[in-house]
């Protein structure tokens, strides 16, 4: 698990992070069945804390996950996070800025989204489209991305020290992963829903995601706000260190179910 | 199932229904068990239906419970909601208005959470505190409460006629019940953070708010918006009938998995 997580300041090379990796799993079947009983162990876990988590309503998580089209977002959030308790969840989806969003910074609805005290916040997708779409495509400088880059950091050092612990997920598929999923959402008529048009036109600029993502990773992880790169061709792996890093999460709160109110004396309190 | 669905211009009488019923289920170990393994029978049918909901992206479904305290509202989200998405799930918890809140009218905040397309709303408290604990306290008077029940009415309607199903829950339990669960919670340390002193102050009123249930059910349960009675004093059975109604509504919707994007050609669509 820490394997995958950046450190502040270490100089990342996507390219050296193998997206097909499953570390000491072999790609059989019956490794792939023990991955998925470890995952149901932490997903049951992330079930008890969570009621820890909101009985306290004090503190919050925030689990930002990015990826390329098809590397898995939704996906995680399904397998992983099915399990909470919806009444302490929310799950944001950032997708095009609308006419009044634009009108403001790039982390007003952002800010809007994050998770109350007491919940689990996911964003799928998130204000680091901001430094990555925009910068592929050239609307945003290089000085006006680093400018972003420290915008952000004091952004979630500023909900980390209001008490949001943060967990940064990118989901990292290979190129040819990418293709193959594509053409299953166009070959399976149960997926052609999903299929997106455009997503064949960002294809094409792998490799300037690739470095967007590489810089947005290296300027932002932080030791309150990490970035976990997460091999992501094997749903089974991905979403088994997921579910193992959001349990970790939740433990480093160190939780207990909170006190009593201590203004009610539950010693001599009838009930008529 | 039906049995406990009130129909439109039905006149409720809220003592004729046993909060103790189990129907067909005798209270023993073996037939708790029944009703656990139907119940997830049917919260796999909701999840499944649930996929088909977001995928269409068209409807929306808004399930609405109200009861007593310690009636089981937070409780049967846990045991019923918990099998979901919590991508295509919101839930709302009314509380007392704040002050912004109280400067409109008393549909404004309700609307807002409204659940989007796609999506399952759950309404933990809703709009009928407004004909509930107002008017117990005589903060409202009947003529003030009749005319909501008819603006509740055509809210609801314009929701449905906009793409929301709607489903209302009042969980019923006894006031004996409610006295075992007040005291289950001053005695066990892990519950004393439910335990809300107003609590007690509320119970007083029983008879007057079982008369304002009533009174709501008999103007607000129509067709397009019914209310469900549901025996509460079990936990068990109360999820099963709920978890049930929730799967039968979704059913009647009727959802397909969408047809592909008309507007692409699937068959010649190649990725490079």
């Amino acid at each position: 698990m820490k394997k995958y997580q950046i450190k502040a300041d270490d100089q990342v090379t996507l390219s050296k992070f193998d997206p097909d990796d499953t570390d000491n799993f072999k790609k059989t079947a019956s490794d792939k069945e023990k991955a998925k009983t470890q995952t149901k162990s932490y997903t049951k876990k992330i079930q008890q804390l969570q009621e820890r988590l909101y009985a306290n309503g004090k503190y919050s998580l925030l689990i930002i996950l990015q990826g390329m089209d098809t590397s898995g977002k939704d996906g995680t959030i399904k397998s992983v996070m099915s399990c909470v308790n919806p009444q302490g969840c929310q799950v944001a989806t950032f997708k095009t800025p609308s006419e009044q969003e634009l009108k403001h910074d790039f982390l007003w609805r952002v800010h809007y989204s994050a998770p109350e005290k007491g919940h689990i916040g996911i964003f799928n997708r998130s204000h680091y489209e901001d430094v990555l779409i925009t910068r592929v495509h050239g609307k945003i400088s290089d000085k006006i991305a680093k400018q972003r880059f420290e915008q952000i950091n004091a952004f979630e050092e500023m909900l980390s020290e209001n008490g949001t612990t943060i967990v940064k997920f990118f989901l990292h598929i290979s190129k040819d992963e990418q293709k193959k999923r594509l053409e299953e959402r166009i070959r399976n008529p149960e997926k052609n829903w999903k299929f997106n048009i455009g997503d064949i036109e960002e294809r094409k600029f792998w490799q300037d995601y690739m470095d967007a993502f590489e810089d947005m990773i290296r300027a932002t992880s932080t030791e309150r706000s990490p970035w976990f790169v997460i091999p992501a061709n094997r749903n089974w792996y991905r979403n088994l260190l997921v579910a193992q890093i959001v349990a970790s999460a939740l433990e480093s709160m160190k939780l207990k179910m909170p006190a009593a109110p201590s203004n009610i004396d539950f010693a001599t309190l009838k009930i008529e």
